[in-house]
């Protein structure tokens, strides 16, 4: 199996992919491609000596940055021949020179240099970009947190589906409980798009439970929650932010006195153990949903421990066919859609 | 100043209304005006004695639940004549015998009947529910938290105009600063709605800070965040849902082993203080916006401190002026209007 790993993408780069590209390829002990400024990398590389072996660096001069947006971005995830290393790294899979790619980079560079170059899987509306919700016993598959602020029914239709596929294949749950993020957990209650989504939803075949607020989804009572890229990112940064506000509060507020601070002291564990599960790099990345190749994007916060989770997470995908079970299941989908509409004619 | 209290609004309606209007008229030194099942309340309120004087009761053997909705709310809510405690309630407003109304109960039950029976101020598109949120040093008004699930730009410049002037009036603070919920800080981000909207806001005159995420909002940079109903309803649970999930997980980690069982009894006063902090009760309860007369809507789980603060922050408004002072900015807006659009007629 061959992952690539772009050097170039987390905000302290490249320090933490290297650490991570070192560890990762000791421990799945297989080959990391790893795509950035050659001379840069290898002189980092030198090292870790006999340990850096497995890391073979991928010549790419430049790179998508965090400000890169608009016409410039467009350009530099499009151009053919573009040397950034995103482009150069998404071309190997491209090309069955690679089975996935991983980066912690800009996530709107990873999407549109993603759909540029692989494109979507056939029959797919639009790519969605999924986040994985640290909730109570476990996580929940959150898709689109951001790729497409205005949607339609049958776009959120074909993210349950391939949500689904991801929790199925990656996560190993069977049957994914599938909820529709509204305000309000009955039938009926939503916007339009909920409302036109809902019935979608209720004849797919798919395990959907209806509709689901915040309460439900951090409750862990679904295992997919489906919503348009607008209010998915609204969730997923006003999640982090309360939950960054919290813990500022109670820092704070233990620090106020004496005993709280000996109660800081000792508290100081549980506080450890709940930033690690809300630190995005215990999950490590999540994967362009409905792009025609194995892509994951983490968090620009990423460290090297999340780096070599998220090359974890892309190997887990490559080894379920995590690709090929989402060109099915679309195609199943589509088929059973044109055999509705001929056996509609024929009424 | 005569403040009416729905005696059978709060979850575990009467008792904590009960409790709270003897506390309010004792607070205030004024006569509440306490609408429900009047052989209940006042067998109930014979238990306080001399200090239940002031809590006159005005008889209403009908409620709206939490369970009522769709036509038979709308039927509660609109029939003249009802005899359920938020028409009566609001029909003292109506009829200028009573300055606000102030419950606990069915937001949605509040909104119908204060929409049917109070109407909308003259030139309001729609009227808003207001929420306000704890955030770094103090509280940001967010609207509309669940009113309006579509909205159209005009809506959202509107409730922009009477956030303003409730933060203004009732919040004291001069220029309020205003931001519109986004997927991303930079002008030209956001859903169609959004980049519709961003240009009304940009002309308003107000102090409109631009678009703003989960972090700016939390980190208080915003006095006044508009949204429309759909993600600001999303936002609020999913805030409430995050800060209890977290508090949970914190709770169970802290008594995971006896180290941090000693630490979690000496950080216990912080716990109380985040609690306090996220109680809704601080706030007691928040205005609907647009609707031609004061009604303030509390939480459900209010308990008797939430009451009387719901009753406090009703009383600040009535006397800060705020439904003139509503009145008064959308007529101006409005007049604005139609001189810009006679004088574009002339060219």
């Amino acid at each position: 199996m061959r992952i690539v790993l772009d050097a170039m993408g987390s905000d302290t780069s490249p320090e933490p992919e290297i650490q991570a590209a070192v560890e990762a390829a000791e421990l799945f002990r297989e080959e990391i491609l790893f795509v950035g400024p050659e001379d840069q990398l290898r002189a980092r590389l030198k090292a870790f000596g006999k340990a850096a072996e497995r890391v073979r660096i991928i010549h790419a001069p430049d790179t998508i940055t965090m400000e890169d947006k608009g016409v410039k971005l467009a350009l530099k995830a499009k151009r053919p021949g573009a040397k950034n290393s995103m482009a150069i790294g998404i071309d190997l899979v491209k090309n069955g020179d690679a089975d996935a790619f991983v980066t912690a980079g800009n996530t709107g560079g990873a999407l549109a240099t993603a759909f540029y170059r692989l494109g979507t899987i056939r029959g797919v509306e639009r790519p969605a970009l999924s986040g994985l919700f640290p909730v109570k016993n476990g996580y929940c598959v959150v898709l689109d947190i951001g790729a497409n602020p205005d949607c339609k029914p049958e776009y959120l239709y074909q993210f349950a589906v391939m949500g689904s596929v991801y929790a199925q294949k990656v996560l190993s749950i069977e049957s994914p409980r599938v909820g529709l993020l509204s305000n309000g957990e009955e039938a009926g209650k939503g916007n339009q798009l909920v409302k036109d989504t809902y019935p979608l939803l209720e004849a797919s075949g798919l395990n959907f439970i209806g509709n689901v607020e915040g309460k439900e989804l951090f409750a862990g009572e679904a295992d997919v929650v489906v919503t348009d890229g607008f209010t998915g990112n609204v969730l997923l940064k006003s999640s982090e932010a309360v939950s960054r506000f919290l813990v500022e509060v109670l820092r704070q507020e233990l620090m106020g006195s004496l005993r709280t601070k000996a109660g800081a002291l000792l508290a100081k564990p549980a506080f450890a153990s709940l930033r690690r599960m809300m630190d995005p790099g215990e999950v490590g990345a999540a994967p362009l949903l409905g792009i025609d190749g194995l892509v994951f994007v983490g968090h620009g916060r990423s460290d090297a421990r999340a780096l070599v989770n998220g090359v974890g997470v892309a190997r887990q995908a490559v080894e379920a066919n995590l690709l090929e079970a989402l060109r099915g299941a679309i195609q199943t989908r589509l088929e059973d859609e044109e055999y509705m509409e001929e056996t509609t004619t024929w009424k």
